[in-house]
């Protein structure tokens, strides 16, 4: 097909769920369970044909070499395949986010007002290679009256695909549109950068992927964008820090599950606090396999130690690896958080209050923590429910986005004649 | 001074404000307000200074030729000072939309979440004529705890200087630092380009002007923006609709103000309501100096009315000339209004609560109305207090934008040593 043709054919996509998408925002919440629920079992009935289709991405993905955890993010097993279906059953359990009054008031002349949560209309979800997010993303959009395009990485199209195919055919026996699901059925960029300025068909782009891709996006849309996020997160252990609960949650934060956003990367540490306990600190990291990137003051307690470079500071490792850095004081660190960090999670560890109230007044972050580990910054570990992503942008979401994030809000006016 | 350098001085100005944010994030709302009164008391002091400023404005605006409307927006008066800093008491007497806590729960593990508002940082004002934004706008964003870098245009911009050195005067007596409050001297285009990037410093732009500036900041700004809007509105004059209530909130809607973007710009009508009340729409229209621009059918009732063109549906007049079409039934004016409207406002008269349900829940815009003028969107009106601008997008703020809209949240997590 050439470039031209596939250009409206995309475009005809964007039009159809934009269609979809209105008749989705008067359907009941009953309707929109019922359909959640048919897509699950559709999914668990036609377990083999999405297990076939997958060992085709995977045999894609070995011929062209892909590394072991790439391989492993892709890969589908009937216990996943499950996990999907169960996913989209814990969505029809949430609350429907929309058609809530958030204010209803009276003005003086009689004039109602009700500020009423709606859908946002048509989202553009674009990711790379792991395959829940089609389901995953598809059952949060429904849920909360939105249509959904779909373009996901190349290396997972055959997967996609076929999941994509079997919720569409399952809506087929509900009341809510096969339309409201569109996949980009295309392995080519400019399909990708095509839905980035579709503004009069598409409401909202919601990138998930590595920094390349949500920074592509970020520049080259004029549809708004929800970023979600790289997460460069540090800990601070103060001068005044309980020496068993910062090992606790260093580890906590660093190994539990060290390739997600919200793992530590950077560990910021009082000069004195190490001074006492570098020894500690250092049979702690050896017993749990972290591998330290220093400063010159670190050096001259572990000399092997070698010294983070100034890339090391602005990103994540997303492994084992941790900077380590010295600093003089709570505002050092925070000097620190602010050239480097990317606004996600930030924790310190102190027993003296003021010191946690300056650190978590000060941190410009989606969340900041007290004595925790950074790992709390997830939908599921704050009861949220299901989560579409981690905003790390300060408009609209910030954090864990769950359904609400997916709404917008409506002025229902009501009156009998009144004019100004 | 070289466009080089004037990028190294206009990126110094957006770092003052941000650290300048960083200590306004922390003042107390007492601070904030005895700063906002102290401004308003130093621009009546200094009156006849921002009135010579305002007379070199107007004298090269008469030279340029500018029209009377523009030359009139430009122009201050005495009382308009006044009202200037009467605008910074009544910010002031507004609550503080920081430091809320919106929810507040505790994890089985112990560990308190709070969500929290906080302000968002350093806003980006770039505006058109109006120098009333300069106060206005600086008045919102120093109550809700933001520091706010100013472009406005070029026309102003002697007004605009001496109302921000005053200001920032002002601030020398207070608590809260003068760098809170940047103006970007210049004419030139590409200082207000270098606005749109500056991701790292400014935390969101607000274009308010004509469509041009609007679309161009959309366009351009890897900065998030919030964007206020234009509004080509409709009011849907149903089959069922009452004669004297469809009158009278046309004629409030179209001629009460008709440059603001709350004022109606098409009416849509049904055939039949039109058959039977034609000739009392045509004399309320000539009565109110209303010119209609119509379709084939209302010209079979008025030959001599002009047929409105593609774009005339779609643009706003900003006069006392409207569009009127006539529509088959209520989805029919629905199809309308998402083919021209600008999801700003938009009317349904009708006695029919079905029909007024109908379009009530899918018409997509920020205020839709039953039985009433679309003028009241508005933040005055609504009862929000001053307004930073009306938003016509769907993510962050939708509709009349007041302090809240100039807030983002923050989890603040406080543990004793809790890991996941």
């Amino acid at each position: 097909m050439s470039i031209l043709e596939e250009r409206i054919d995309i475009e005809a996509q964007a039009i159809k769920a934009k269609k979809a998408a209105k008749n989705l925002s008067i359907a009941t919440t009953r309707e929109k369970d019922d359909a959640l629920h048919t897509m699950a079992k559709t999914l668990e009935e036609r377990l083999s044909t999405i297990l076939e289709a997958n060992e085709e991405d995977l045999r894609n993905g070995e011929e062209k070499g892909y590394e072991a955890a790439f391989m492993d993010r892709l890969k589908l097993t009937e216990a996943r395949v499950r996990d999907f279906a169960n996913g989209l059953r814990e969505v029809a359990e949430l609350e429907d986010p929309t058609d809530v009054t958030k204010s209803d008031w009276t003005l003086e002349n009689g004039l109602n007002a009700k500020e009423m949560t709606v859908p946002l209309g048509v989202i553009g979800m674009i990711y790379e290679a792991r395959p829940n997010v089609t389901v995953d993303a598809t059952g949060l959009a429904l849920k909360s009256g939105n249509a959904i395009v779909l373009k996901g990485g190349s290396s997972a199209i055959n997967t996609n695909r076929v999941l994509v195919e079997m919720m569409r055919e399952a809506l087929q026996s509900t009341t809510i549109p096969a339309e409201t699901i569109q996949f980009i059925d295309s392995t080519d960029r400019e399909a990708t950068q095509q839905l980035f300025t579709m503004k009069e068909h598409i409401d909202v782009l919601i990138p998930r992927g590595g920094g390349a891709l949500i920074n592509a996006v970020v520049e080259q849309a004029t549809v708004p964008v929800l970023e979600t996020g790289v997460g460069n997160c540090h800990i601070y252990v103060d001068k005044e820090a309980d020496l068993n609960k910062s090992l606790s949650i260093l580890v906590n934060a660093k190994t539990d599950r060290p390739a997600v956003c919200n793992a530590v990367e950077t560990l910021l540490v009082h000069k004195e606090w190490l001074e006492q306990n570098h020894q500690q600190l250092k049979e702690t990291l050896d017993e749990n396999g972290i591998i330290p990137h220093g400063d010159a003051t670190l050096q001259q307690y572990w000399p092997d130690t070698a010294l983070a470079t100034e890339e090391e500071w602005a990103n994540e490792y997303l492994s084992k690896h941790i900077a380590i850095k010295t600093v003089d004081d709570v505002m050092d660190a925070i000097d620190h958080i602010e050239t480097y960090g990317t606004k996600h999670s930030e924790s310190i560890v102190t027993e003296n209050k003021d010191t946690a109230e300056t650190f978590l007044k000060l941190v410009d972050a989606a969340a900041v923590y007290h004595n925790a580990s950074t790992r709390f910054t997830d939908g599921g570990a704050l009861g949220f429910g299901a989560e579409i992503g981690i905003s790390t942008q300060k408009l609209h979401a910030r954090g864990p986005m769950g359904l609400p994030a997916l709404t917008t809000i409506k002025y229902v006016m009501t009156g009998d004649g009144q004019i100004r």
